[in-house]
């Protein structure tokens, strides 16, 4: 591990007009896949899928990295080459797919700039004023938003144990095609996922940028944030069952409509999540059967629940299940509810957050540190190694939505927060010359 | 047209035991096309489409009947021979397709009493009791219900002029196919469909049984009634545009959740029908981009609308609309209201039903008149020629669903009033010998 001053110098002296050159060139690739006119949709295991991970290796390659794909679907290209076994790395990245209609900077900010880390880092050594002692890699994790099989994070989940393969290869997408079939088709063997702990220990620390998915740092007037902690969150599927009939001659005081309690539930569940300052989301929901002139048979539904702590999440959803059944009883329609995933508060790693604080006090910056309500890799991964997470400032807040933005000078400001973690975690630093006004401090 | 107490007798002559016989053995084909464990799946320009073709055309060819489909898809099985042009028949009968997940009474018990009644009247001219003077149709209507391209009654709409030929080959099915698509890969012209004066002229007339699609007949305890007229009913699409944003990051406050005002709207439209004594269902809708942890950008939903009067109807769309409105304002989401379709009020021809009442008054039944909420090709229909209907009473009133119901004694009865209604139509009733307590009367 380097001297943080000097990895702060290096930081600063990178040319911010060769880095952005470079990241518009592959922003300017990546827009050629899976882009539809009304947002980004790339999904795990489909032709889309395949384009871009032979584009991220051919990237990788083009910087002499050594490129491996685990056993999970995640793609790791190491500068360095590829730690032996039992050996450990540094990793950085994110994800490269989205949700349906989806922004472009959730999960490939965090990959370009990992590739434009390892740039800079290269550029340094190769002028001798920066020593690589550890492999670095750069990480492209497969389905962490889970749009195609419902379950987020599965390269993740499976890499680090917190999803048994057996469970997920059963999984299916909306046309009934499981992860299995999805894995064949696309020359993978399902029959090999699972925990893998010779490239966890490979990884031996990962920092991931991401853009951040709300406006707390726009609030704090901040470019860049470190992530505390991850809420609380999970999934619940409610099924309301009513009965099927004649949407013109069933008299209302005889239907069983599902869709009445469903309804009385969407907003009970709003209110309910702004009574205890948490969030509730009915993002997916179907009816059946759906005909324009049935009485709804069968509502299912599944609520996103997140909150600052598991006792009040818990609570919410209690609160909602209970408003849904008293609609329920109203309308003489069934309730179910179930759990399908929960996942408790993480908390990143104190001494990855406490070095980046440290860098960004040295580089006289404001790095505050924010909480964050949403999933990801660096988070399922938490138990098994240290992980940080770096947070780019978004304008609009908005996230998961083709409005997904970040300024120029905000990404260079999260390059150089990552560029200087890295420089510190992979590698000596050399005393690195003063350029462009930037001023070398030991 | 024959003396009516000669009809009344013929009818009441028929063997239940017979009618019966044959009911359940026709039930038994039908059951074998289309059925699903959660109920009845017959779709236009499908395969099950074909087979219950296939076996209509047999079943109508062992009787002896000549065999003729549209240029729009309806099958008509004339007994007497398809009339020429320029000629009339009557015609009875009703559909075979169904609604998705639906019951296997709406539509094909109006087409099996269509077949019984020409094996009576058959058996009956047979042994010399009747003489046919016009032809007989039994007619097997294209989509009713609309279930696969969204617009009810295609096949009868087309005929009578009432939809646009080149709107309908536009229509499109779930999959994206388009009407004109469907035909030609079943084998039909698309070019050729519209309206076809020759085809309403044979008709002539029209009788269709159809099971009672509410419990009316229930509460006033008549096994059959005939409809005195179909409300006024119509489609509207509802669209709620909010944005797609992230269900853990985006505060509530900061939201434009589509999924809020639709939920509002739901509840809104079924307070405004219940106090106008109206009928408002939300039967199909769908979310967008339907991420589980996607707040809703876009929900799309249907409402059927039905009331007693067309002024009725539309004070009732105007007040969901703005309610609509008003919960969109309250969500930061805009809401466009679109009117699909709309049918007025239809009332069946005055001579068919003094007809159905006075045979009825001659055989000592009760035969109440009663409205009906639901469509039919009888009223699409009723603009271009006399139109009736007899149905049959449902014990639970549930329709579109696999609950749907007959009693064998409430099936009979329906059979006795379509025989001698169409025995005054087509021909000339001689005295008719008692038989199992049966009177001739004259």
């Amino acid at each position: 591990m380097t001297g943080t001053s000097d990895a702060v110098a290096l930081a600063a002296a990178l040319d911010d007009e060769t880095a952005l050159t470079t990241f518009r060139a592959l922003w300017a690739d990546l827009d050629e896949i899976g882009v539809a006119p009304t947002g980004t949709r790339r999904y795990s295991w489909t032709a889309e899928d395949a384009a871009l991970r032979a584009w991220f290796t051919a990237q990788a390659e083009s910087r002499g990295m050594e490129v491996h794909t685990d056993a999970n679907g995640n793609i790791r290209a190491w500068w360095g080459g590829r730690p032996a076994d039992g050996d450990s790395g540094v990793v950085t990245g994110s994800h490269l797919d989205s949700v349906a209609d989806g922004g472009k900077w959730d999960g490939p900010l965090g990959v370009l700039l990992g590739l434009l880390a390892v740039d800079v880092l290269a550029a340094a050594e190769a002028s001798g004023d920066f020593r690589r002692e550890r492999p670095l890699g750069v990480v492209n994790y497969m389905d962490e938003e889970g749009t195609r099989f419902g379950v987020a994070c599965l390269g993740s989940k499976l890499m680090s144990g917190a999803l048994d393969p057996a469970t997920a290869r059963a999984l299916t997408d909306s046309d009934g095609v499981t992860l299995a079939e999805a894995m064949t088709a696309a020359g993978a063997d399902p029959g090999a996922i699972g925990r893998d702990d010779g490239e966890i220990r490979r990884s031996g620390a990962q920092v991931e940028v991401h853009i951040e998915q709300g406006k707390q740092l726009v609030g704090l007037e901040a470019p860049v944030g470190v992530a505390s902690a991850i809420w609380p969150h999970g999934r619940w599927e409610f099924v309301f069952t009513g009965l099927a009939d004649h949407a013109g001659t069933a008299r209302l005081q005889d239907r069983k409509d599902a869709a009445l309690p469903f309804a009385a539930t969407v907003l009970a569940a709003r209110d309910i999540a702004a009574d205890l300052d948490a969030r509730a989301t009915f993002g997916r929901f179907h009816v059946e059967p759906g005909g324009p002139n049935v009485v709804p048979a069968k509502v299912v539904a599944l609520l996103d629940a997140r909150a600052a702590t598991e006792a009040a999440m818990l609570e919410m959803v209690d609160r909602i299940a209970a408003s849904a059944d008293d609609a329920g009883r109203e309308h003489g329609v069934a309730v179910e509810v179930r759990k399908i995933s929960s996942a408790p508060v993480v908390d990143f790693d104190a001494g990855l957050r406490e070095l980046h604080g440290k860098l960004a006090a040295e580089a006289g910056e404001y790095l505050p540190e924010v909480p964050t309500q949403a999933g990801h890799d660096s988070g399922i991964l938490a138990p098994v190694m240290p992980t940080s997470m770096l947070f780019v400032r978004s304008p609009h807040g908005i996230s998961h939505s083709p409005l997904e933005d970040a300024a120029d000078a905000d990404v260079l400001a999260g390059l150089r927060a990552l560029v200087r973690s890295l420089a510190v975690l992979v590698g000596e630093v050399d005393e690195v010359d003063e350029v462009d006004g930037a001023s070398s401090e030991d």
